[in-house]
């Protein structure tokens, strides 16, 4: 292979394992590796200052081209001299493609061999994002690392969809490669082919002709399972050449990165360390803390003994526990910024111990304490009797009540409230029927019908929403309709899924909607393409925001208990 | 009077002016006036550490007895210290009393001499927030300076109600200095009155008997005019002690402080710097700049020349208009952060001048560029041609077409759009007619009925709003009914400011609902109590949040253009 731009070095390749260190330059900056990059889509971190990225040891941050093409926009890059100076980052720079993105759009683009065309978000202009321009607007907005732009599906796509998406990948990182001209910025393949091994193979050896400065393993972590991730990771870093960095997109816990390290990977990116701080979910040496817990309350301690970062050297537990409780985003900013450290923390010894072989004993370690909860206050005292998920009479706040000659029922403890498990009880709102909302006016053709967005709030235990799905399959029977969107906002699926665990009581739920909107986040119907079903879980005021808009209907189901924002003012 | 805790010394006394400088010492630190406390409601201010609050040399931060009762809770401060150790405050704070908070929550309270009980947004208890109380959870949280709790009423009060809210202020005075005992906490007294002189001094008088450690002007920035608002500050600023701080409550922009300074007036709080900034405002030298607008999408400037905080050394208007358009949280911190030094710089200049005895010219400099918007950037640069506001046909996008012989309308411009003005038509959900969701169930009194919450997204001309609220008051005169809440939820107020300068084009708008609501942000119907109309302005996602919940109505009028909220994921 022609020499890679970014003079990779392997400086340790660890006994009994696929793990290595190694270090390469960046246009701004020597990373060591193995890495994690923060995630600053919109060219900023999440509540994340510059400076304390770096000071935590942050070496490229991962911004996004198909954000950053929207808004501001390349123009602004060019005039500002690019992203480092933009934001007023020393380090180095990776931005993704887009790819990802306009994968996940699926009601708002169309694919084609030339690109995807996809509607802007902010001012509804339609953007035909191809190879060339997702390379043109990443050589403006001037990373170290450009990406191919890709063709990204779901990992559990059937074979003959993985492999025209890789096909199609493979062209496409060709013309990447040409539009990148004389660029000195260095530009990574990705590598496709779902969970199908030998597609793995064909997609790496193909791009492995290129001359492309790093390859990164895309399609996972979309929706496969943790051991499927895992030997698709393992298998397709053995295939990439040792000369160069392999970067694992999208990934990961903790855990998930120790692991894809074992498996020979190098760099990682994940909003996971920024966006559980929102929630108030920290890493610590000591386990992962949920600060929400009220055994924090009164709690003195650092967040974590053993961490070096200023939030542990200054705040206190019961603080951290009363921002997260208040939703303050100095919050967001102080446990993202311990969060950041940890992870950055976490590859400087997996780096050190490499270096030392002695990896594989810190991986058994590490493993340990990665996946466990806060071991010195564990959530749980008293064991709960062990009873298989088929049989579980309770879940959450949530128990089945089943009386002979009666319909099973599903109440709230503390409130002893009934959820509703009718699929044909009549919406609030019958008497409009969702069925007549549906309808067509006459002169407007299917495809360009405004879709009709339905909020469900507080999901229950779906009851409503299979309800809307049941009409809207019926009705699609007799004519076309305007799409249906149904969002269901909840901050607990206790309800949900005791009822999908005694199915046999609650018929409705024979539907599979609900089982894959619990598994996979949403649901789209295969023989009805315009109904789809998309869960957005958490407080109802971080939810909302991120609803699709206008709700044209809303169903109103909150579940007891459900902490309501409030309107009292701050002075 | 007994000597001042707080060992007051006057330094400086402006000629020409009622300015004055002074120190002051704390049980935390010796304090510099005139100054400017930034609120930190939850102990913590809106997304600003506390070492970048001090290094912009803020010295006391307000706290607020009411949230910290609430949440966390006095026990916590008992534990961890107080709240200086709690929050990592090395600076001094004020605790608000809770008085201004119970006053904005008409519908979850009720007022008597022994206090007022409200319902807790924590977990629904009821709470009786006496003197007492509130005296003991100030002492608990441990600040330096506690307020008095007091009866805030509107500015705009009747006589007779503003003469029984400062007689129970009074009589609460007595109580709390009474409930602090041997605490060495420093306590000030709370004047109220509404806009009647006599009734000013009344309460001033009144409480200049105890020995209190400094004055506050409350009931004032609720709803009076500015020239009402610094008559009656000056007027009561005049009655009180020379040899005491005088602090006036929730106040204000920076031209209002300064107005307020020039009036006598020592120390101010408010939530502005910080809350504006989430929406791209700033304060500069060259007059304020709303970040949002595209002239500064390009601009590599500095927020402010003449600024020496940490935010103008680094970073420019292009990347803090970025941040504001993607709604960052780092650019809420950045402004929020540039906005306080602003604040803190202004004092420190009005400080200097009273001590060198040149207030009266800074005055007069500093009142012509604080109420500017950008000088070098105005938002205007063709006048627009000068009509009278009676007659003006356009306002915003929106503009007036009347044709002889048919109903007036009002069209959006850019998509040529109507927006309905005809509070005759049926609401969409009209075949669950309104009046069928207010009707009492048969076995609840009124006082116990849950309020119906109506969610008017959009607001339009206004014309559904008034059109429930016409029901609401047809319906009233039959029978007692459920409370009913409007909300309306909007970006652009265009559409009603143009239709209300047209009145006789639109009739529903003769009720007087719509006035108050565009001057108040609030109405409430004087005969039918239950009957409220609140409007929450801004783009969506930043006022849902805030909105009461959960709406068992909702109507839907997005406005044309309005930016919705969409759900790409990040990555």
């Amino acid at each position: 292979m022609s020499p890679s731009r970014l003079d990779f070095q392997l400086e340790a390749q660890a006994t009994g394992s696929r793990a290595r260190a190694a270090t390469f330059r960046t246009l701004h900056s020597t990373v060591r590796t193995p890495l994690f990059m923060p995630v600053g889509t919109q060219a900023t971190v999440k509540a994340q200052l510059p400076e304390t990225l770096h000071e935590s040891g942050s070496q490229i941050l991962l911004a996004n081209t198909y954000h950053l093409l929207l808004r501001p926009g390349p123009e602004v890059f060019k005039k500002m001299g690019g992203i480092h100076q933009f934001m007023q980052w020393p380090g180095s720079v990776l931005t993704d493609s887009g790819g990802y993105q306009i994968f996940s759009l699926p009601h708002s683009r169309s694919m084609t061999e030339a690109g995807a065309v996809f509607q802007s978000y902010v001012d509804g202009q339609r953007i035909l994002l191809s190879p060339e321009l997702s390379i043109q607007t990443q050589m403006a907005i001037g990373s170290d690392i450009m990406m191919v732009l890709d063709q990204c599906i779901p990992s559990t796509a059937d074979e003959k969809a993985a492999r025209k998406a890789l096909q199609v990948t493979q062209r496409w990182a060709a013309r990447s490669l040409a539009a990148r001209e004389d660029s000195p910025q260095s530009m990574f393949a990705i590598v496709q082919g779902a969970l199908y091994p030998h597609l793995r193979r064909e997609s790496a050896e193909g791009l492995m002709q290129m001359p492309f400065d790093g390859f990164a393993i895309g399609g996972l972590a979309v929706g496969e399972e943790k051991a499927e991730r895992e030997d698709t990771c393992e298998l397709t870093a053995c295939l990439l050449p040792a000369d160069r960095p392999r970067y694992l997109m999208g990934v990961g816990t903790p855990l998930d990165v120790l692991e894809a390290v074992h498996r020979g990977v190098d760099m990682f990116d994940c909003i996971i360390p920024t966006q559980v701080a929102k929630r108030g979910s920290v890493f610590t040496s000591r386990g992962v803390i949920q600060l929400r817990r009220t055994v924090y309350k009164f709690s003195d301690d650092r967040l974590d003994p053993d961490c070096t970062c200023p939030v542990c050297a200054k705040y206190t537990r019961a603080y951290l526990h009363h921002l997260t409780k208040t939703q303050e985003p100095l919050g967001w900013q102080l446990m993202g910024q311990h969060n950041i450290h940890f992870y950055h923390q976490l590859m400087r010894e997996i780096r050190q111990s490499i270096l030392e072989d002695r990896f594989l004993q810190l991986y058994h370690e590490k493993r340990q304490i990665l996946q466990v909860e806060d071991i010195d206050h564990p959530v749980t005292t008293v064991k709960p009797p062990v009873i298989s998920p088929d049989h579980a009479q309770r879940v959450g706040d949530y128990e089945l009540s089943v009386t002979p000659g009666e319909p099973a029922r599903i109440f709230h403890i503390t409130t002893g409230q009934t959820i509703s498990t009718d699929a044909a009880a009549p919406l609030w709102n019958e008497e409009v029927p969702l069925a007549q909302h549906l309808r067509l006016p006459a002169d407007v053709p299917a495809e360009e019908a405004t879709p009709l967005i339905l909020w469900d709030i507080g999901l229950g235990a779906g009851a409503a929403a299979i309800a809307a799905i049941l009409t809207y399959e019926a009705e699609a029977e007799k004519g076309p309709l305007r799409p249906l969107h149904i969002v269901s906002l909840t901050n607990d699926l206790s309800a949900l899924r005791l009822a999908l665990s005694h199915k046999r009581h609650f018929p409705y739920l024979r539907h599979g909607a609900a089982d894959t909107l619990l598994h996979r986040g949403t649901w789209t119907s295969r023989y009805k393409p315009g109904l789809t079903w998309t869960l957005l879980q958490g407080p109802l005021d971080e939810t909302l925001p991120n609803a699709p808009t206008p709700p044209e209907l809303t169903l109103h189901q909150p579940l007891p208990g459900m902490e309501l924002p409030q309107g009292v003012p701050e002075r």
